[in-house]
């Protein structure tokens, strides 16, 4: 099956994460639902974040939210067939902001509306 | 010498403090750049702040800035005599928040400009 990783410059390397753009991006409570959905169940379709994170968004708007999360190095996306997968860049975080994600993934549930 | 807490109602109680207003507060890399000073150095004059951990802005700049950070519940402002000084709320975040402020404070420190 063909799988691979999207190279179109989006997703910075480890090393240019930027703590202020990371903490903006997971400032929006929707960003911060599909982080905490991923950081607890792993790579996900798209279409099921959207839905099992019960975001109140339209696919179009998911992916505007995504790109920021991509741009600011806290998730990756890959490609599988038809089907757009995004996962934590856990390693990359925990070695550039140790303790940051399990502190915000950990913190109590907020709603996100 | 008179000393006061100042009770304005900008500053939210623990238990409303918010996950997505205090990473949006710390988004900003002079306002992280202030807490970070505070929480290592302790409680301090507002115009020190600015000088020693070397914000590039005015004191009334500074003030909208301590503003933010008030209203998010990371710091609380106390006047004494004509001074200004704030400092972190290390207690309260560290219960609804736990590691969130150690993770952000021990992270690189990074250029606030």
């Amino acid at each position: 099956m063909l799988s691979s990783v999207i190279v179109d410059g989006v997703e910075p390397a480890a090393d240019d994460i930027q703590l202020p753009r990371v903490l903006a991006a997971l400032a929006d409570p929707h960003r911060l639902a599909a982080v905490r959905f991923v950081a607890r169940k792993g790579e996900s379709w798209c279409a099921q974040v959207i839905e099992e994170a019960g975001l109140p968004m339209t696919k179009p708007t998911f992916s505007h939210h995504l790109r920021i999360l991509r741009e600011a190095g806290i998730v990756t996306k890959r490609i599988q067939g038809t089907r757009g997968y995004m996962s934590l860049r856990k390693a990359d975080l925990d070695r550039r902001f140790p303790g940051l994600i399990d502190s915000i993934v950990g913190a109590d549930a907020e709603p996100a509306a």
